[in-house]
């Protein structure tokens, strides 16, 4: 949907908002607060603007993505998204559509792994949906899943879910060097939002399909999930493959934060037309005989 | 990034665009004009407008088909674009992309097969990337190429491509009866209009990664082209599969033709939310608990 722009060469944003929200080591989960606006515009109508506007400069670089995959360029973008049941998953896919290139984005979304899949290592299936050079990427859930329910629920045994940290690193790691740019967003909603939405849910009987009882049973081992997660973000934020952590109570700051991740990452690839690989005058000779 | 409409009820539109591009037996090709305004609107600007307007209800149709197959419904929709080169089959993904959710639709291009593709039977990789149930997929090419540029170059024997035509028609009636309700289209431009675009293409730096030397090469061969065009249309325009013809050398009147084609079969679909599954009261007691 992007609208081409002329101008590449907008002025960065004044603050990173990669620089914000990234986690380091000494990454405190419980310290996040889920209603903080972290940068940028303290309001709906403004922060929606400014999503939008960033919709010509990132379909243009987009663009510029997939042509130099076309000379060859290996380099992707994989936006992966992790985040309690009712966190905006859904609607954060539709911010980054909103100001992306449908043909260039690939929307991948994992569930519960069929037998199937249970049956090979737990990155095979991930590694299936890996976003081809020049694209972009969404993961609605990932190879995080894990090393969180698998955890929490004692899916497998701990020494089995132990090592998978270094496992996720080092496979992280090799794609990385085959032209992957990690983006890994948890978005952190606080348990009484979540509680509204899935009362939001249950009000209304056409979002009654969206509502599963077992959203409740993870919703009663809250403080088990956030332990995993505080564990897996701060194990596996890397200078390879960051996390990033956007509070998401309120959804278009959400959305606001999200989208600038996204273009700054994209500017910071600053991706390149290839070199003309025809002889020009002699094609457009050929198209006017034609 | 469809706003929730809660109007499912609009009137449909007076005339039926399948009614007027659908591929019947009589089928001509060379009476086709590219550039003729079929229904709708006669500029632009009324066009576009009419296309945004569809947002709404089509993200509301396929919330509900999505949430059909949550309650185990295998409807879905494909829709298959087929198309010379510059006929506009990635700015018609933007306008489908417009008009629908992100989460719910599933893009797949296909280029030349691989020689991995090319060992298996050629509707192997087609039958890799239909659309799951309660999502729309877009087919940027399909397996109609099989019977386009294989036939027009010679790269299977006569008798090899010769019984495609009937494969295609029982593997499509096949998933047809597994939920797949297909929206065929071929984007017809006029040999004109390919060469205006072709050589805007060569006008500008940037473009040029889109230009291939190739594309000339099957510009040579338009006649050919058109026949095995005519006859694939005309084999394979079924009941449980039919072809529709979309003139697209005016790119918003492609785009007002595709749009209406998607709405009116999402109508005539007429997806159902599924009954709830849960004790709602008991529900909303063990949230509120919680």
């Amino acid at each position: 949907m992007a609208k081409k722009s002329k101008n590449n060469k907008k002025p960065a944003a004044k603050v990173s908002v990669r620089d914000l929200l990234r986690v380091g080591p000494e990454f405190d989960l419980s310290a996040v607060d889920a209603r903080r606006i972290v940068a940028g515009p303290k309001d709906k109508v403004q922060a929606l603007a400014e999503v939008g506007a960033l919709e010509g400069e990132v379909g243009d670089l987009q663009e510029r993505l997939y042509a130099e995959s076309r000379g060859g360029g290996k380099r992707r973008l994989l936006i992966l998204l992790q985040g309690m049941d009712t966190s905006g998953k859904g609607g954060a896919i539709k911010a980054i559509d909103r100001i992306s290139e449908p043909l260039g984005l690939r929307i991948a979304q994992f569930g519960a792994p069929t037998k199937a899949e249970l049956k090979k290592h737990f990155l095979w299936r991930i590694e299936q949906k890996l976003p081809t050079p020049g694209t972009i990427g969404i993961f609605d859930r990932s190879h995080y899943e894990d090393v969180l329910v698998v955890r929490v629920r004692n899916l497998v045994p701990p020494e089995e879910w132990e090592k998978r940290y270094d496992e996720i690193n080092a496979w992280e790691k090799k794609w990385a060097d085959d032209g992957i740019v990690f983006l890994k967003c948890m978005l952190f909603i606080s348990p009484e939002e979540q509680k509204e939405r899935l009362l939001a849910r249950l009000a209304e009987p056409d979002k009654h399909w969206k509502y599963r009882p077992g959203d409740v049973d993870d919703r009663l081992l809250w403080n088990d999930f956030m332990e995993a997660y505080r564990v897996a973000l701060a194990r596996c934020s890397t200078d390879h493959a960051p996390w990033y952590v956007i509070p998401a109570d309120r959804k278009w700051h959400r959305d606001w934060l999200l989208t600038q991740l996204v273009a700054e990452t994209l500017r910071e690839m600053n991706p390149q037309y290839p070199p003309t690989a025809f002889d020009v005058a002699a094609e457009k000779a050929r198209v006017q005989a034609s």
